[in-house]
């Protein structure tokens, strides 16, 4: 026999052997997967390290080469390692703000019936970072709504690092808000800081906001599961995306599906803009979930001067809107100084997304 | 003239040049205080945008360099900034977490005006990552009680990240930890979610425990601030140490100085301990506050292989104390089972510690 | 006087001192001008500490409030920071590579005279990972040519964290890109990895690439640096954008302006994709520097399923171009196998981009 | 049957199927091994990836699940890759940094033969940042020599940033550093940053060193492994424990053993402190190689007034030894001024880390 016919027939066996293997791989995934419903009835954890333990003991007294111990023990890790994803993958079948279809879209109506987030239009939410006062938010509604902007920014309890910085107008912001808002047929969202909050702000709010800091408080996320307000859900300076949806499925499996994602920039080590906007982190997104996502360019930069490209970069990414603080005069802003649009560069940024179809 | 010399000349030149700002700025500072009186009497806010932004503006069209506006402007803010600082009460000016001397220290002492963490001690702060049972809790606190520890953990409410993860025993945890804690004369600490829960908590809980997750969570560090029971605060997993000083600040500046901070190690890239202790900022902390600093060689590494020789850093570092996880069988344990130390892995550790000296 | 009346009269007096502050500070800022000169005469370093520790004792005795000693040091040490930055900001006139008006652009001009990176065009740079036989790189650069795409990855020295990796297939490999590019006309793009490679390969190469890993390797930029071939020079993997700057500029004050940045994605945190694309980083970079700038799509997702929308989000930055990584047959390639486009998913790409302008 | 019951059952099955794959997976080997001869009677290629893309897809379409094919895809890539390390020489087939057995370490020896790195003792390595004049090193290396450090800094050559920035005095620092060494009987490290300096630097250099920004030039990383002398190899500012150490399998692959690893702080967003010292990843790495590992704690924290804990804490982590830049002036230094010694710091720390064991 040649060199090149024993190869033939060598490869054969292999072929063979292969489907031997795909036939034992398949039977075990089934055993395992019984396995699992045994452990889900008798209440345990299906992960079980001793038992791993144990089996890859008895493999590896039983191996006789010629694969070494290691390598016996690191394919039957990978071969536990698949089953186990195929049990958490049923599990993660049972997550709700997962997409399931390529189409599944969460769409969210505002009160008007008409405004809609996750339709495929590419919605604005703008405002100053925090409320300040009539004229500010007056000033700041009349120019948003000459541009067919629906959400205005209304913050009235502002979270800050220092206890000694300005906290927000409170209740009083939020009556400002309100009356603004509907003096130019617009809808506030406002940020919640906790769950105490709920009732009194229900009355002046349209659509809740949980800012970064919150976005694993559980007992907040849960209670706005309860009420029948849209959320808009930010992700946390160091969240993985995981991390993220996990938070938004604390709010839909407590009863409120209509949840909205903020990207609005990680903490990075790179500090030439404030944090680093995870537009990757967008397009994952919205290949993983049917919610609705949209891109905060102002947290994300922290400066006003990349705004355009970033507007820009926001609607071509696939987002199903943007975010971006506006301010009658930013110099003197309590807050985000930096960040904050003058009113002109707010309509040269609109000017400039026209140009741009939505993808 | 020598480039020496004339070195020489510029520098006293300097010299003059300072002392003038100096006298110019403490005339200033005089006249603002001056101001800050007419406005209390006004009844006017002292802190005034709009009087800052219109003395920007003087100041910008007057410029005629070497620096740009923006740096004059950035000085002119900060000048702004120590005159408003000066007409704030001296005590507020400061920050109260801030060591103030090498020698001053917090140090906390627990109800049975014995056991003592920040006095040049070197505390243990153990138990399971949950209350899983009276037999898994009574078991630990015996093996810790051998040791000597006094501060046990009894976590009955368990941030997860996922909403289907276990979420803790709740008061029925609580019930456990504090019968347990009672027959071996120990103190628990459980961490707290919510404000909501500190009447109900108070029964059972010797030091409240301020998770990660919550550690920028004002109304809940407020609310903390007004009870009289020591508070442990961990830093946030991407917090600066600047936001976790901050955040004990909350806590102190609401009336309870008795407060603790845990490094947990924080979020970075490299994926081979579970987070990245940063015992470099351990020392900072050290250095800058004048809290307890306590160091958690659980949720740092994620994985118990390491816990000897980062106890002996903890110990090192010049911390007021460690923080271990520890199970009687981690291979079962509902949560953090790859991080828990097993009984007899803890007494080494235990060993190994009484080899080295307090720092 | 009424309270009124006084406060008007003492904000005259702040008025006043704020521009008796200007001038001396406008004047210190000269001297420290000629100090700066002086010292580089000298040879010294700028910065001083010493000299200021003095100062600031000096002024620490001469002060009798009301500004406390620390408020005082630290507005000095902001205005020491602010003549530092003075200087630096002269001494960073001299970086080459930043842009000094909003006009300014370089353009790279390929070999036919036609082909321009950093003109206001959006260049595609594409080619698989690795050049792996000629029938390879022939039927990529075949798909590729027939969509207008002018540069050709001929990746030949592959560098791989393992020495055990495929490590490319060597001065064979660029034979066979030359051969393939010369046959299309194309331009070959090629990674080199030492200076010691640099005659050798300006045999076969029209733009030369320096990987990530090299991207602080000043002996082999000064190399570079003294050819007039372009080189496309890829952000480190954990780099700020001023090191990524100064690392051109090691190129560009050797001698050799044709530089091209490509950011390609940090390392962060978030694992869901290979790196975290920094969006920001690219606007910033238009914003500061002169420099074509190019986003590498395949290297920043390391997943081909989010290659249309980072495409998309590429053109809208105002980057100059894109970088995604093409392969007849992605499944069996020896690198990056998850992250190389199909050709037809490449196709698909193409025509997206072409229903968006250049910004 | 009770569910504890047919729990047991089933996992009796999945023992079963267990052996039975173990078996199938060694007569897989067989074969494999067998071609392996065969191709090499061939001469061709071991590793052939269209082969196994056609058993892929062979597979995919005989795949009936519950595994979906890219798990069976995944699973059968772990299996050909074993099959293939198989094939390769066993030494090859192996990592050699990784320590195979607990009492596993290397030693090295230095040419006195007395002073050795790996054999359980705790060395120091220090010297200035950089060589700036005989007189500098020669204060220095008195007062090293003085508390019995053996090991110098002789830095000639210094990566920088910018390239506007002191580059290092090159050979005529190295003449300097040698002398003096020979003076004191010290032995000199000195940084390498390009391959082309080897053959001069042998001249004056016992140890050579790899900075962070080359630790993946796997150029120079191969052209030190064919030379006689230690090699200490720094961590990448952002690389994995898992890339430090192929990068370190570079060198040892190419024949050198002598391998030293230097933790010196990663890059997060954390700025209190230079880097980020990851000492749980010192834990690691004594965990999971035989090489030594040496803690700096100079460029890890970038000041020096936590130099005293961390120079403790790296004595308690079990690492090796510790790098510590010591200066007779830092002030004036040309570099890394913040961070170098005061000499009575030095000793300070030595009478310090005096008083504690060697783990």
């Amino acid at each position: 026999m040649t060199s090149q016919d024993s190869l033939q027939d060598l490869r054969s066996q292999i072929d063979v052997i292969n489907m031997q293997l795909l036939e034992l791989l398949s039977a075990r995934a089934r055993v395992v997967t019984e396995i699992g419903k045994v452990l889900t009835e008798l209440g345990s954890e299906h992960y079980d390290p001793s038992r791993e333990a144990q089996m890859l003991t008895a493999l590896e007294l039983a191996n006789k080469g010629p694969f070494s111990n290691e390598t016996i023990k690191a394919l039957f890790r990978e071969i536990f390692r698949a089953s186990l994803a195929l049990e958490e993958s049923q599990a993660k079948a049972k997550i709700r703000v997962q997409r399931k279809s390529a189409d599944e879209r969460t769409i969210i109506t505002l009160p008007d019936g008409v405004t809609k987030i996750g339709d495929g239009s590419f919605q604005i939410i703008s405002g100053p970072c925090a409320v300040e006062s009539y004229e500010q938010m007056d000033e700041t509604a009349a120019a948003l709504n000459a541009r067919g902007v629906k959400i205005l920014r209304g913050m009235a309890y502002k979270p800050r690092t220092s206890p000694y910085e300005f906290q927000g107008m409170g209740e009083e912001g939020l009556q400002i808000a309100r009356q603004v808002a509907n003096k130019y047929n617009m809808f506030i969202t406002s940020e919640i800081m906790d769950k105490s909050q709920i009732d009194m702000m229900l009355d002046y709010v349209d659509i809740f906001w949980v800012g970064a800091r919150n976005m694993q408080n559980s007992f907040l996320l849960r209670a706005l599961g309860k009420i029948n307000k849209p959320v808009i859900l930010k992700r946390g300076l160091a969240a993985t995306l995981e991390e993220f949806m996990y938070a938004a499925e604390y709010i839909v499996s407590s009863g409120n599906p209509n949840v909205i994602l903020i990207e609005r920039g990680i903490r990075t080590y790179e500090k030439s803009t404030r944090n680093t906007l995870d537009i990757g982190g967008v397009a994952v997104l919205k290949l993983e979930s049917h919610l609705p996502v949209v891109v905060d360019i102002s947290h994300s930069a922290g400066r006003r001067d990349i705004a355009m490209p970033l507007g820009r970069v926001a609607k071509a990414s696939g987002a199903d809107g943007l975010m971006v603080e506006v301010h009658p005069n930013p110099a003197v802003a309590m807050s985000d100084a930096k960040q904050q649009l003058y009113i002109p560069q707010f309509n040269e940024l609109m000017d400039e997304l026209d140009k741009y179809p939505i993808p």
